[in-house]
């Protein structure tokens, strides 16, 4: 599966720093808002630019090594949670309303799906990944579905007028593949990538280390390659994720990375097609151990940092804000000469 | 001059606590915003807390130490922007659209201020202060003046419906003024106080340096006092802030402060009421230095860090969202109970 991602034009950065510079403040006065609208124009465009239906795509999933004992809670919570994204009560769903973006839940593979319903896009890989400190979590073959499933999801939201899809994900056991997904790509220390998760104990936190010692080991002859390292130690939202962000990319949507998973998807896509990388906005960086040093592998300066650990793409929708306000700015401030006004004179 | 301010009450936070570890998250995992949110409670009550009416005030005022070269502008600038905050096209307009807050500007000594206008607030103290370097900036009498109208400014608002205000200012030259009221107040070195403002070269930083290695010296007798120190180095905005985040704490009311400049203000608040600081939130970590020492003085963890230099409020307006997402999840997520779930077993 190939997919055709283009680096975004820089042709436009001087015109659009120009215009920047331009309005009525000294010049860098906005710091990391001017550094994001540079950004957005980029992808957006000059005349106007502005956010289209910005959607949140919740990618769910459970995980084999749940069984192992590597988080505080069982598979069924992933189940549970994912009835809450429906019910409209969870924190997502809370700052989504606050930041009027849409919320649109996929489920990837959990174990014990809820009964169809039109708010859950099926997407599923299987009923949860095999445990990766055995056997590879899932076949090439549910690899590729995955990544064909995201790309398809994220040219849906094109077609339906987006221009923004954010990143949130829920699935016990996933930072457990997640950090095995990062030491694998950065080659890293094993306990430079294992966090606490949702809050594990140090026994806990003893097992989940060495059961992504054990899947490092294992699948040691094939990590050389992402694809295969995705396969071997992926979570099914995980690379349904990967799809989605390459497949915005194809379209030439800006896509909102949240926590610490959707980082990890983020950098395997970059990985994968290095020129993704334009298309991504980090909107966070949490506590989890190992996310910093991932978003200094994107060189990545995300715009808060409020000790979040919480997944589900809470913090993306926290962020938007900040991009409408980006805008806001580069589309609604005076400029100098609108004032008669040069402060460089 | 007296004030009336009461320390916020610790009664309930065993309840607020409870209520907000019995949402449905892991405990802690929304960070910052979970501390935020018991703030916000504190000050807002347990029933359903929102905020209402939430007004960004301005305070706009000249500094007569410009003519000594120590900014980039010239005062007919702080004119010049606040007709341009009349006009709707500043970037703190822009940024209190996007947050939907309302904005109150106040003259509190213009040199040249624009003809009486619907939507300017006179609380004029003079036309610009004088230059601290060679005398106190301004009269115990004007200092009074300054610390009632801000006084009654916050009661205006809080009989408005207003719960939370939230700090800005303009008034070239006032970094000088508020660099020398920090050297005053923490007895830290000069340098340490004295940053770059709005983008001055090195000739200019050395004669801001100066200027405040001077000022202190002149007055140096009278550094002691919070008072004295705030007459003998105050901007006219300064002071009126002063009295406005004093008037609200008095009224119970939230106080969003800004950047650098306000956050001094907000620390002659608390030196003079220490039970202000608990009716404080702070919105931004800026560029300038001294800023975070400040807010280490205070005890504050900003809640963004975008390496804004703007005043006007813009980091405040930014940072309103986060409030709203707090009382959000306070106020909307299911609990535990409500799904029948301990994640603690």
């Amino acid at each position: 599966m190939t997919f055709d991602i283009t680096p975004l034009s820089r042709d436009a950065d001087v015109d659009i720093r120009r215009r920047i510079d331009a309005r009525l403040k000294p010049p860098g006065a906005l710091g990391e808002l001017e550094t994001l609208a540079l950004q957005l124009v980029r992808l957006l465009g000059d005349s106007q630019p502005q956010l289209t239906s910005p959607t949140l795509l919740l990618f769910a999933g459970d995980h084999g090594v749940v069984t192992e004992g590597v988080s505080v809670a069982g598979a069924e919570v992933t189940a549970l949670m994912v009835s809450r994204f429906g019910a409209g009560d969870a924190s997502v769903n809370v700052f989504c309303r606050q930041a009027q973006m849409a919320l649109r839940v996929i489920d990837c593979g959990i174990v014990t799906p809820p009964a169809a319903q039109a708010w859950l896009t099926d997407a599923r890989l299987g009923a949860g990944t095999a445990p990766l400190h055995r056997e590879a979590a899932m076949s090439l073959a549910q690899l590729d579905e995955g990544l064909a499933n995201g790309r398809r999801l994220a040219h849906e939201q094109h077609h339906r007028g987006s221009n923004l899809i954010a990143l949130g994900e829920m699935g016990i056991g996933n930072t457990t593949s997640a950090s095995a997904l990062m030491a694998a790509l950065t080659r890293l220390p094993v306990s430079a990538c294992v966090g606490d998760g949702s809050g594990i104990d140090a026994d806990t936190y003893r097992r989940k280390r060495d059961i992504v010692t054990q899947a490092l080991a294992r699948h040691a002859a094939v990590l050389d390659s992402p694809r295969d390292s995705l396969a071997a130690l992926g979570g099914f939202e995980i690379v349904t994720m990967v799809g989605a962000i390459l497949g915005a990319a194809e379209c030439g949507m800006a896509v909102l990375v949240d926590g610490f998973i959707t980082t990890v998807a983020a950098c395997y896509a970059c990985r994968l097609y290095p020129a993704t990388r334009d298309y991504l906005i980090f909107a966070h960086c949490g506590s989890e151990r190992g996310h910093r040093a991932l978003l200094d592998e994107l060189e990545a300066r995300p715009l808060l940092s409020l000790q979040l650990r919480m997944g589900e793409g809470a913090g993306a929708a926290l962020a938007l804000p900040l991009l409408r306000s980006a805008l806001a700015f580069y589309n609604e401030m005076a400029s100098f000469a609108d004032v008669g006004l040069d402060l460089s004179s």
